[in-house]
């Protein structure tokens, strides 16, 4: 299968079997990681494998329960790390200035390329992926569990493992709603009704919508999914995790 | 090509020819794109394609004078974008909380998933691409030249066209410098002596050294490359932007 048919079958899996990742596989997918671009060849990133029981068990909490962490056999927690690269530069006395908010950006660019990379070399096996969106949101905590020294802070997390379930395409919207040519075509109102009535009136959302017993779609996502009062509690732990790793020495 | 093949082969390209990219195989390329993972399926994220040479033009000081931007027929710029959101749930009486740093931070992970599957799917059809980190160095600007509105960050560029160069494959610190087993495996200095110490030695970077006029090669990061000043002044200017674009009201 060509980069373009993996690419374009991706699925994201919730359900997967607990068969063990073969060693050769994992370090394959690892490497794939490894050739992404990264900012001026720094590699200022690190990918932390859990595959132990104990350690798997005290992420899940962290990951709001979402059992995959503990089903599947492979954990993966990108991190933003420029903690090796300054350690690197203090053996060589060059004073090293990552530490800072763009800095952290720098990082967290490299962390996120190499895990896309992972996730498409895993499906190119046969394996499926999640992403979860959960690791900014406890980042305090899994810094503890993962012993994340200053200057690493973890961006996403993918469980890899093999598929136990075979779920249709994802939805999306219409190319025009992500495409924009030459510069940014801001929407007036009737074409963002236009852009969203497919998923609205998809028998999948509306039940989405019964089900969270509120008026629309957009509302299961303001009132249920991501709420402000979460987001705003959110901001401030990761906020104060970029200050703790040192990343916001901005003067 | 498999997708593991493609991806172990990427190489950044730098020189390009001018020969457009047809349209079939650049919508496919973005299509690629939005096969990516996204938080919630919400798709916060857009790609602004750009070809004509008076707005490469004015990309072209934002990028430092990298003329690959000229050069190459086509620059996507990759941004985090709640705007769209934040449209529709106006729209829909539903109340959006986006404006905070953790919605920048989800924003930005699922225009970098993007990009990299852009990148991937480029080097499918034989194209050749460059990231220009100076996207965010320069973000303020970036979003004047491209007419980005409030909820909308660059975080991104890529540049793709047909590669007029076969340079080697980059050079990359051995793996155990990168993935951690289990919990973080803090490195001692010999450690570190030992991970840098092939690209210590390559006869590519002691040129970079000689021709710095630094000491080592650390130092040609952290006093020609990515020095302190830099790095602070772009903190200061990435922070006002996520100000201005609506991401900083995290109260």
């Amino acid at each position: 299968m060509t980069a373009l048919e993996t690419i374009l079958q991706h699925k994201t899996i919730r359900k997967f079997k607990s068969d063990a990742i073969p060693e050769d596989i994992l370090n394959s997918i690892l490497e794939a990681g490894s050739r992404a671009a990264t900012t001026g060849n720094m590699q200022v990133y690190s990918i932390i494998v859990t595959r132990e029981q104990n350690i798997k068990n005290q992420l899940l909490p962290l990951h709001f329960g979402q059992k995959m962490i503990v089903e599947a056999p492979v954990v993966l927690t990108f991190c933003a790390d420029f903690n090796r690269f300054i350690h690197w530069c203090n053996l060589r006395n060059a004073n090293p200035g990552y530490d800072n908010f763009l800095s952290f950006m720098t990082a967290a660019i490299d962390a996120l390329l190499a895990a896309q990379n992972c996730v498409v070399a895993a499906e190119h096996f046969g394996l499926g992926t999640v992403y979860l969106g959960t690791t900014t949101y406890t980042a305090n905590k899994i810094i503890d569990v993962l012993k994340l020294p200053k200057g690493v802070v973890p961006i996403t997390t993918v469980v890899i493992g093999y598929p136990d379930e075979t779920p249709p395409l994802t939805d999306r919207l219409p190319m025009r709603a992500v495409v924009h040519y030459e510069t940014y075509n801001a929407f007036d109102d009737s074409t963002i009704n236009n852009l969203y009535s497919e998923k609205e009136n998809s028998d999948e959302y509306k039940k989405f919508v019964t089900d969270s017993n509120v008026d629309n779609l957009a509302q299961v996502f303001t009132q249920k999914r991501y709420t402000k009062a979460d987001n705003v509690a959110f901001s401030k732990v990761f906020l104060e995790v970029l200050q703790k790793q040192g990343f916001m020495n901005n003067d």
